[in-house]
């Protein structure tokens, strides 16, 4: 078993952007210090909600470079790696793994829809073969909601089975609690590393033999959601559960990414943090006066 | 009105790789060349089709200077150039224009779904404002059944309004002829170049105003996509038009994109024209025979 791998809460982290919509390097290094000063494990870079499918290979490599100058532990790392592309997805693989990188979330190729489980087993064994390196790890990326592409089962399996000690572990963020419920009983038990890509699902997955999760909430209240994982096993593990539940769910009634940097721009006093590349747009100010309101209802608190 | 702008019959044409997998100039560059003498008016290069979306930038960008090298007129070609990320359709669209491209076709940003107009026309006015090139003429590419991410009508009517002579056309693959003729209906006669994405509506998008198809089945018989073309007046133009559709039909009861390849493969009695990218996998036999069985059947001739 490979002890350096993470477990516990983990942010996909928000990328900061200038007005000019370049990446703000000092802001997003400072978001990921006080995100893993306040609980959080270890850091996605480049998911979902760091809009890492906004962003060139260029930008997303010199950027993991001047955070680890910075003094971001690659340790603490996951950088997203996934592409459509194989060239794409070889290039920012390698390059995480050449600066130390603990692992890789990898998305399935996304582009084509309907695609076979041999050609996802093709497209993940061309890769782990072309980067030729004992140090990768990967983490699949299931998130059917947005990628429309799913990692089956059967993929999993087989992946696992053929590059055991490589493929360690999934991010499932398909938001059915019952797949996750399945993932783990089914690939847990040798060692497979499963994270639901929910907050909602965090309790359920620790008792279930998940090892945390990797949450765009985590954002906004690392603290709570650390909580959770410390005292999963304690008598108030239900009662911490809930209160995330009844936060995590407020957060999702708006669009979520959108909504975490209004969140972080009000409690931050920078409204800079609202920058957003498109097809994403920033809340209005209605929404995000709705959002604030409604998070304090539900006992959130900065 | 524009008058170097393509009319009638546009193919996406295929890549060939080699058996390692990288873009063979070589064999593309002769395909390019076979459409153009055998029916094509112009050629997409990096659509759908083309797995455009398995290639990174570089890719892109190093073959099309290679194509343009080995005298593929670029008034000729509207290469793809829209990715999820700004930075990478803006590298692309640039240059494209550059090397003299008549046009470039784009797919919106599509990793993120449920995208506000409002997100979708910031990003090409985004693009747009920094091509800042005024021999910029864009294509829409709309193609919800792949990217899951449409342009609306909405966004199609601001995108027209705002930047005429910009945002000069679409291929409409929707596969919706319903869709297709509002498209027509409604911009056509401000001169907007409405292609469907389908030989399958080739002569009833001619009449009611359309200005042609670009169809992956024109990667196998341009000649008789152009007979239609020719013809769209005259007293045969619904026989050919049935032969086409029968023709069309049997293709799409296969993997569009390897049986493509098998086609050529078979015709050009050069396997190397099957090697396709992950996660796209070639033809079984069974269903290369099959193939090719059904297409002798419905008339389809080399």
């Amino acid at each position: 078993m490979d002890t350096t791998q993470p477990s516990g809460i983990l942010s996909p982290a928000l990328t900061a952007f200038t007005d000019r919509l370049e990446i703000d390097t000092e802001r997003t290094v400072a978001h990921f210090q006080w995100l893993l000063g306040y609980g959080c494990d270890a850091l996605v870079v480049f998911g979902t909600t760091s809009e890492a499918n906004s962003l060139s290979v260029e930008e997303r490599t010199s950027f993991l470079e001047r955070a680890v100058s910075a003094g971001i532990d690659p340790e603490k790392l996951l950088p997203g790696t996934g592409c459509c592309s194989l060239p794409d997805s070889l290039a920012l693989t390698k390059h995480a793994v050449g600066l130390g990188c603990t692992g890789v979330l990898m998305l399935p190729p996304f582009y084509y829809k309907a695609v076979s489980d041999e050609g996802m087993f093709r497209y993940f064994a061309n890769l782990i073969e072309r980067v030729g390196d004992a140090r990768l790890r990967i983490y699949l990326y299931h998130i059917p909601p947005i990628s429309q592409v799913p990692i089956s089962l059967a993929v999993v399996e087989r992946l696992t089975a053929e590059f055991s000690g490589i493929v360690v572990g999934i991010k499932d963020s398909s938001g059915d609690w019952e797949h996750t419920r399945q993932v783990i009983e089914r690939f847990a038990p040798s060692g497979f590393r499963v994270f639901p890509g929910s907050e909602l699902h965090l309790l359920p997955a620790l008792r279930a033999g998940g090892k945390g999760c990797i949450s765009a909430f985590a954002n906004i209240n690392p603290a709570l959601l650390q909580k959770v994982f410390q005292n999963w096993q304690g008598p108030e593990a239900d009662t911490l559960q809930q209160e995330t539940e009844r936060q995590g769910r407020t957060l999702r009634k708006y669009p979520v990414i959108p909504a975490l940097k209004a969140i972080l721009a009000e409690f931050r006093k920078d409204p800079g943090w609202e920058n957003i590349r498109p097809p994403l747009v920033p809340l209005s100010s209605p929404q995000r006066e709705a959002l604030l309101a409604d998070l304090a209802a539900a006992g959130f608190e900065w």
